[in-house]
């Protein structure tokens, strides 16, 4: 048996546009495959959200499968696709479902188990499955799992049900998982340890299928594998792009392999590198955008941000916009200047100065007094993020907002001023993470270098006289650690915790505490934020659920 | 036996808070109660989100719970709480547990269905009981409930399980009902129409216990009531405000009532009055602001917005900007300055003319082209937020944003312009809804009207030359239909349907999908947008999870 597996970039509740990614696929492997697979949900992509409760989803989808029956019957091949079906006993409508077509539907599996922690939310919308996804089929013994499914044993406190062990001792011929498997740093060497354990358990070869994309906030790398009967990788389709791959399937065994190659894991910088242009470029193109446009301050985060979105969409497509004040220096424009021109981007000088010193003297005019430090800092990024949606409103660009996740963490960002924006792309960086990926893209792309006066200048927001970011916060080589440790402390390797908890050691416990309690005042901020990229293992946004209006308990 | 129920208003995470109220409540009842009882996951307050996951939640929570056994041991006298329990088997970390306490823990129960649509999201957390409530103490046969397990019997498509029917033919005393319920439109109507019907299924008397107050965008409006067994609702606390009421058990009937009184029936427009201000008051408070800030258009929106914060902050704690610009009639401002006058509020005119005459000329100087109208007409929305924050800034208030939902649901709205603001009141109300709502205003409050010409005036953003809203949107007549059976159709009655699609009968299909483009098209926005009181049944926010970059699936 000839297997074939399409990992796709799927536009969400874009029926229309997956079935022609889907036929074109299915057109494409008729001759070279006798059963082609599909990732989690692919006809709506992962995942449809709410969409899925409106009457039109499952009338429309359900047409999608029948035009998917008739093509698979025409071109007489097999598919493995994943699909919302309705349950039709108790509990939620509907199951998170997995069918085996040819003509007719020949097999039909439901998720078993339902991911409800981080970003997750699945059982607002489906009810589990009760059965084992096994089905011979061509003289086969196929045995299925659908994405959490495969993680039973590392998650065995969480679920009564064993789909794994469901599939040991059952003379498989292959195992098909099925995932909409969102990327962040680590995940695909975790999912290559722990797929390839059940390949071994079943003593069967397996084949792990993803969708590839963004999806707003999520980024999906692909990454798709196989590993053989003894639990040994095999190998991987691309990540963070559309790939596909084709094995014969005899004896239990995986030969003439095609497109799944040995695949090095990446490094964290280069997983953000990748990551994020893939979620910028998705998100402009399946909102409708064509180009961007940033505020360009001279330091590192707008410089990043800057260099990835020409990575992501050409430098045709960005426009810089430096809005320096009186409180900016020299260097800032030159840098910012210089990063253009290095990368190709058109930077436009649009001085802030005017309004600003009308705004001030608006001010006191107004209200008899002379603005806060904390009131004239705001207004200067204010007035710029007035100017970036100006530009936006006049070109259509998308305006890329450049807070990083220190800065978010701790509130160090102005509401309506620099987190202005439709999309950030370094909101789930860390400042140290940031300099790094600086670094990295340094590395990979010596043509267009952010130039290094861009590192090396301390910190700074430039919105008073000789402003450094450690007037306000910690440096950042203490902050990052306190802030990894809090936002994402339970989910860290025992490796990190044990690193940052060494960085900390010599750090005052009340500059922590103070430090921890700067984030919790900081949640009304973020609420308000644009869809960030994540890359972390928790990022800000759906993965981390807290009230704005409360106390946050503390021993 | 003697029962009493306090509803109180809780402060998410505030343990030591809520703990102040609850002893208060508990010293205050022991000699006139052998039963006191609490709301669900009273401790915390309903509900904690993800703090619940924090390792300190459960530590100090239980210490709480230490101090409340001690109390009632010394006062001689038994309470019903509702906390997080840890979960001992497989599944989520926790139960959403209730605890019989008399110096001891006599009786646990734990929550058997667990709510996951709208607002509600409870899997993440807790691993359903699986035992039904039942305890004899002092005599009597207590039978449990928490919450949505009383609502198994209209949702029984929905759970395996049946908590109502296990305490049937079960011999009881009395039924007790734990909540953490929010109000929304028709709430309090469905609650008594449900649980009457349990007391007489049960053949025993019911006591409903809720909290009360304001949690970011959702407010519990207390309301607990008490049911005799043939299931006659004998009367209920207030709704909207800390309240408590005793009564005796014999024979399965109370007696000797104190505080349950018969209330009628909240009309739409006074449910929202109520709400909204519990809402803000209570945002304000726990948040620790005293005053709040409001730009004035003399439109019905701020007009609204202005009257409802000086109910819930007293008019010395709310500031009006009035901002004209030159697009502003002249009776934008009288209207302002009448409104403010009525309800001795302080209102302050500043004009946007000259920053606004700067920002176009140094749009036209820096780009050598004309801003396009929507470019002008965000940037006065823009310098406008920008003044509600520098005062916010410089005083320490918090901007309330003035968008209702026929604005916010079509994006009739302005992305750091009018949507500036940490708090909305009325964005769950459609126009039409925010009309009603201040001639309701006027009605109870004849002292301090709106005044007439606010109400007259054709509804416009006045962001260029006789602008009105009907020039972009359908008359709100048309519009608020569409809109209400399109957001939230799937939630209304019968009749609601039946009124919204008569009065859409005339109207043509393509306004209609038009409409709904809008809609969908608007998300971004809304990602974006501050805390809205949520007062009908689907409210923008965590309850409507939608994607941005898609496609809205149609037929």
């Amino acid at each position: 048996m000839r297997l074939a597996c399409a990992q796709l970039n799927y536009k969400i509740g874009d029926f229309a546009g997956n079935y022609e990614k889907i036929a074109a696929a299915i057109t494409q492997y008729a001759q070279k495959a006798d059963l082609l697979i599909f990732s989690e949900l692919c006809l709506s992509g992962y995942t449809p959200y709410d969409l899925m409760l409106r009457n039109d989803f499952i009338t429309i989808q359900n047409k999608i499968i029948h035009q998917i029956q008739a093509l698979t019957k025409a071109l007489d091949i097999a598919v493995v696709i994943g699909c919302v079906e309705i349950n039709k006993g108790k509990g939620k409508p509907f199951h998170n479902s997995l069918q085996l077509i040819k003509g007719d539907i020949l097999f039909t599996y439901h998720k078993r188990l339902l991911p409800m922690y981080n970003i997750f939310n699945e059982a607002r919308y489906f009810t589990p499955g009760k059965e084992p996804g096994i089905v011979e089929f061509q003289n086969k013994r196929l045995g299925f799992l659908i994405c959490e499914d495969g993680w039973a044993d590392l998650a065995s406190e969480l679920y009564e049900a064993s789909p794994i062990d469901d599939l040991v001792n059952q003379n498989l011929d292959v195992i098909i998982c099925i995932n909409g498997s969102p990327s962040n740093i680590g995940k695909q060497e975790e999912r290559i340890q722990n797929f390839t354990a059940i390949a071994k358990k079943c003593k069967a070869p397996l084949l792990f299928t993803n969708q590839v994309g963004g999806n707003d906030d999520i980024v999906y790398d692909g990454g798709s594998f196989i590993v053989d009967k003894t639990g040994q990788l095999i190998g991987s389709l691309k990540q963070f792009t559309e790939d596909a791959g084709v094995v014969s399937l005899n004896n239990k065994t995986f030969t003439q392999i095609q497109n799944f190659v040995d695949t090095p894991a990446l490094t964290e910088s280069a997983l953000f590198y990748e990551q994020i242009i893939l979620g910028l470029k998705d998100y402009v193109q399946k909102c409708g955008f064509k180009h961007v446009v940033i505020g360009e301050s001279g330091g590192i985060d707008s410089a990043v941000t800057t260099a990835l979105a020409v990575k992501a969409l050409g430098s045709d497509n960005v426009h810089a916009l430096a809005m320096p004040s009186r409180y900016s220096s020299k260097s800032s424009v030159t840098d910012a200047m210089l990063l253009c021109k290095n990368l190709q981007v058109k930077c436009q000088t649009v001085s802030i100065e005017a309004e600003f010193t009308l705004a001030l003297s608006q001010f006191t005019k107004n209200y008899h007094e002379a603005p806060l430090a904390i009131t004239e800092q705001n207004s200067q990024a204010r007035l710029r993020g007035r100017l970036l949606m100006e530009y936006a409103n006049q070109t259509g660009a998308l305006v890329l907002s450049t807070g990083n996740k220190s800065e978010m963490s701790v509130g160090y960002t102005t509401l309506y001023g620099d987190m202005t924006g439709g999309f950030n792309l370094i909101g789930d960086l860390y400042k140290t993470d940031v300099y790094a990926l600086a670094r990295y893209f340094n590395h990979v792309n010596p043509d267009t270098l952010i130039p290094e006066n861009i590192f090396t200048k301390a910190p700074s927001a430039e919105l008073a006289l000789n402003q450094q970011d450690t007037d306000a916060l910690p440096p950042y080589e203490i902050l990052d650690p306190i802030l990894k440790l809090y936002i994402e402390g339970d989910l860290l390797s025992p490796t990190e915790i044990k690193q940052y908890t060494e960085i900390l050691e010599s750090i005052s416990p009340n500059l922590i505490a103070k430090v921890h309690d700067m984030v919790d005042k900081a949640e009304f901020k973020r609420r308000q934020s644009a869809p960030i990229v994540r890359v972390q293992r928790r990022a800000f946004g759906f993965g981390r659920q807290l009230p704005i209006a409360a106390t946050y308990p503390k021993l």
